[in-house]
């Protein structure tokens, strides 16, 4: 049997199985986790299929997944929280701890952060995993395992919501109605926002978002030929505002898209001083109303990561019964299953929302 | 002789003076300017040759400038901190006062802000202007009635840096060294920012900047043919991070000058998680690297006109000597050679800084 | 039958009906309403008591009532937002709008604010009341008159929590299960608050909050003779995060009581960098332990009526069903019953909660 | 020859040199530094004569001293930013790194620093010291090493301003004149306040300060018999007000004498809305005007220690010549003579400011 069966990476387009040495401890205050269940997230898919992410490039074989929960199986000694058999989400980026960003409360902003399945560093899909204790975080019992990997993207969505600071009674326009986008959707509500307002251009996504933390949906229309796009992204915002009586805009703009027309749309939606915030990611350069955001004095934001305090969020949305994530999940796999789960991924298919793969037993 | 001489804009490119009757005074919280000097700023430009800026197109004659101090002549029955004589800086912008944008802090996003010399709103080139009490400033005897008139550019550079949130210790990037972009570097000074550092790509201007209140300067290296434009700003960013030993960025970059490629190149010289702000106008839509924005965690801010407590601010860096406003004033007309000193700002030349036109008497 | 009957007080316990004309519109921006149903607050009582609040000191008669609801009778040339017949809540302060604090988004700080009930300001308990009309928010159909009179107590809640930034996941304690603690708590909880703890020394109002906002309750044990207030204090906060298991504190504090024990516990009761918010007024000055505020960098501010959105935010909590402020009215009184209304809140029978006046007909 | 040469509190007001082991590194991202020149503070005096601040207190001998200055002489094998040799600044505290506080900003709250002479810490009054590399700030070659041991003070006065966020053109008023009430105006000063305003009781500390930072100085009225002082503070509060024309008060107050009549004086003549900083320590607990603080909607925040960029914030302010630190050394002393240094202190004379102990050699 084999000590440390892992999801290898070894080239694009190029996965195996390696059995690899089990993790050690770096130092006093690390732990080894058993992994237990691992989504699969489209950066993921991206580094198998295209072997890079902006400056991040695959240079050598790389253990996949960064998306999972499992159950400690060794800890440091100077661990206090963290006891073997407690069973933990993982917060996959560990950052230096030392430079400015880190001591100003941005650590998502470390140049040298340690992330899961991202170049060179080696992910989650292994039987076991080293982590540091603090980014480890127990799940009361009310949580499953699926359910405690989830809290990844729900992350990802509290977030998206701190970084754009969405409060109780404003309106949120969410940008995307895939994973992100619903979680983010889901997220602002349970903040106390007034209304959400999700918009995705595949009605099968609209439906769910509407079934789950939307108040109302939006398809947009249709590029026109030989309108500009920016010229129709403008329009379409102006119907946005007109058909749910935003008046001059919505507070908060959520864009989990990555799309161009979605980006621009959003802008034109956002009203005088309100907050836009990008967390979907697609082309790395788009058409841009710079003036726009001059003359109406908009804050635009970049949203990455996790920022500091969302993994304990996320858990508590989701062991409290406010965010149901188990809905989510629409296919399981076994360990050996991996690289069917990452195809299934890759197809892109409707029906198929959340995957999760199983940990080496 | 005229009772309110007015330099009149009637259509584009067509100017003419008009004797209009003096204004009255609209409700008991209003005064009567007899104004004394007003600057002129690239917007009456532009309105005179193009008849528009974005959404605001002239629709019948309108009296031009906005840059002004004046003598108060007359006052409102409940204004109490000013009466006839005193000698004033006119704020040009009065918001609607009741609008959850002015309730709330932000009056620069009224959108029923009257504005002078912005269609359809008349401005201050004329011998009378009505104006809200409240926005006009007692100026201390220290100061001339030019000086007072350099108080809107001086309030505008205090806005930028305000919505920058600039403050001490910081380092600061400032792309452009005209009018707003050398006197928002003498603003990020005085704020106490550890460095302050123009770009511009006119030497003159640099120099300029150099001895105002910038620390350093740049001047970016030509286009590269065969480089893509977006390609190109990144490396010139990563060349300014170097020169100046900037680490990782900019904690702030403050953009005067509205053209494109300082735009990108003033994103990418921004530090992760730093603030970058729009002032400057130039065209409508730019290639924006929005994934940049997003994986840095960046924030993007629009400034316009002025925030509240700009103009006192302002007033205060001018009497106290912290900025020397004199020396910026290149050219100076009296009233009736309104049309020549709009032709000389028309021409851009290097030698032109600041011009200003003396009130009717 | 009385043109604009209304319920005055003429000095210390002397209150009377009189018949006064009906208030005229003040400018183009008014309306008058006539009054349907007003609450009854502590100050009312307080100024029929003892005649002053701090330094507002009562010198000729004064019209009492500020928590009020009614239907538009009449408007000014320049209202645009509502008509004749519209059912509105009334913000009861209008500030002076050109003040630095009123432009700068805190006109809760206006010091010419004019308000209902506060010397020398006539307030609401009459038939017709002016106010100006941004001060006037349409209610929708779904709320009746009562609970629209509520929707001053709630917008109190609501600037409670905006003033000390309440959001999302966080742990929120309450001092005091009075109407304005309750309705906290309740504002709290819709604004994602992860757990809510109100504290009481009477039982009725600790179930009361453990039905209504709040996730746990605490009555703090009594003083122990011999024991210095202050260090028992201390000690009640320690026992408080012992029971709740919060560690080092509360993320924020609510101070709702205005007794000098509470404000007490509660500051010790508050995480280290933490923000307590002092609501509830009791003794002018107490014994502060300043030093813990210094050595755990804690944040202490006050909060005083609403501020920009709040009313807003307060009907929407009101009419989405998220508060049911129906509940907290234990005892409605016809104008003509004003007296006695007031002396039963005089007598703080702990069966009554929240006492209603129906306007004139 | 010892070793490394160390000055001890053994117990209370028994102080010792002993010879101490040299310290050793204890990770890979350690430095021991050679001290160079150490200045004393009130606190180290503290610890001497009564053996505790608050909950910290001597139960085993301790090595005394904590702003200090020195040359690498030891990098462990991680360290990059220094070598052997060069010259640094400490900051005497080391946060957990792991703790919500710390990763959170907010290192100043960590509740397991390691600070040097509070107890059971060792301090740095020794020739060597063991410290985090990232809380070692290499110094300019134009700074000595008595400059480089001053960065502390300037660090904690930077510490209070930015707590305080004192900005650009406001007013502010700073409540007692010794070192660090001193540098806490110089600071503000050079963060572009406007105004500020040194208030202390002894005419020499006001005319050092008149010299130093402070615009204006304010020595408040004695005691009145019969007046209680809270009311007395009011007054020359109001007193302050009117002398300073500072309208309804200023916008930052910063508290760094710890008495409580200038506490109170100080929350007195804050704006409504405004900001109160307490960084001076006295007694624990003083008669507080908390319904002031609550209907002026005030904000109060505790100081403490330094926050995230201080360091490198001070080095900047006395590298540039913006402060000048030198002028506030009074007195020198040789390690031998460490006893007679504190003595000098504990005296509290006036001709006395600050004083530096040279390391040994």
């Amino acid at each position: 049997m084999a000590e440390n069966l892992s999801f290898v990476l070894r080239a694009v387009k190029d996965v195996a199985f390696e059995d690899r040495p089990k993790p050690k401890l770096r130092d006093q205050h690390d732990v080894i986790v058993h992994v237990s269940q691992t989504g699969i997230c489209g950066s993921d898919v991206h580094y198998w299929q295209r072997g890079r992410i902006g400056n991040y490039v695959l240079t050598g074989p790389m253990v996949l997944g960064h998306e999972s929960s499992g159950v400690v199986a060794e800890v440091g000694s100077l661990v206090k929280h963290l006891k073997v058999g407690d069973r933990v989400a993982m917060e996959p980026g560990v950052p230096c701890r030392r430079c400015s960003h880190c001591k100003g409360g941005r650590y998502h902003n470390c140049g040298e952060m340690i992330f899961a399945a991202t170049p060179p560093w080696d992910g989650t899909l292994a039987k076991y995993y080293v982590n540091a204790s603090d980014f480890c975080y127990k799940v009361p019992d009310s949580m499953n395992m699926e359910e405690s990997a989830m809290v990844e993207p729900v992350a990802v969505a509290c977030a998206i919501n701190k970084t754009a600071d969405v409060r109780a009674h404003q309106t949120v326009i969410v940008m995307g109605c895939g994973p992100i986008g619903i979680l983010t959707q889901a997220v602002a509500k349970q903040s106390g926002a007034r209304r959400v307002i999700g918009v995705d251009i595949v009605q099968s996504r609209l439906d769910l978002a509407a079934h789950y933390g939307a108040d109302e949906t939006f398809m947009p229309p249709r590029p026109v030929p030989g309108v500009e796009p920016i010229v129709h992204a403008e329009k379409v915002a102006g119907l946005i505002k007109e058909k749910f009586n935003l008046g001059d805009g919505a507070d908060v703009v959520l864009e989990c898209s990555g799309a161009e027309a979605c980006i621009q749309m959003g802008i034109f939606a956002t009203k005088p001083g309100g907050t836009f915030t990008q967390a979907g990611m697609g082309k790395e350069n788009v058409l841009f109303p710079i003036t726009y955001v001059c003359t109406q004095a908009l804050v635009i934001k970049g949203s990455i990561r996790y920022l500091n305090g969302c993994y304990p969020a996320a858990i508590d949305l989701i062991s409290s019964g406010k965010i149901d994530v188990k809905r989510l999940i629409t296919n399981r796999y076994k360990f050996e299953q991996a690289e069917e789960a990452f195809e299934l991924v890759r197809q892109g298919r409707q029906d198929v929302f959340k995957v999760m793969i199983e940990g080496v037993q």
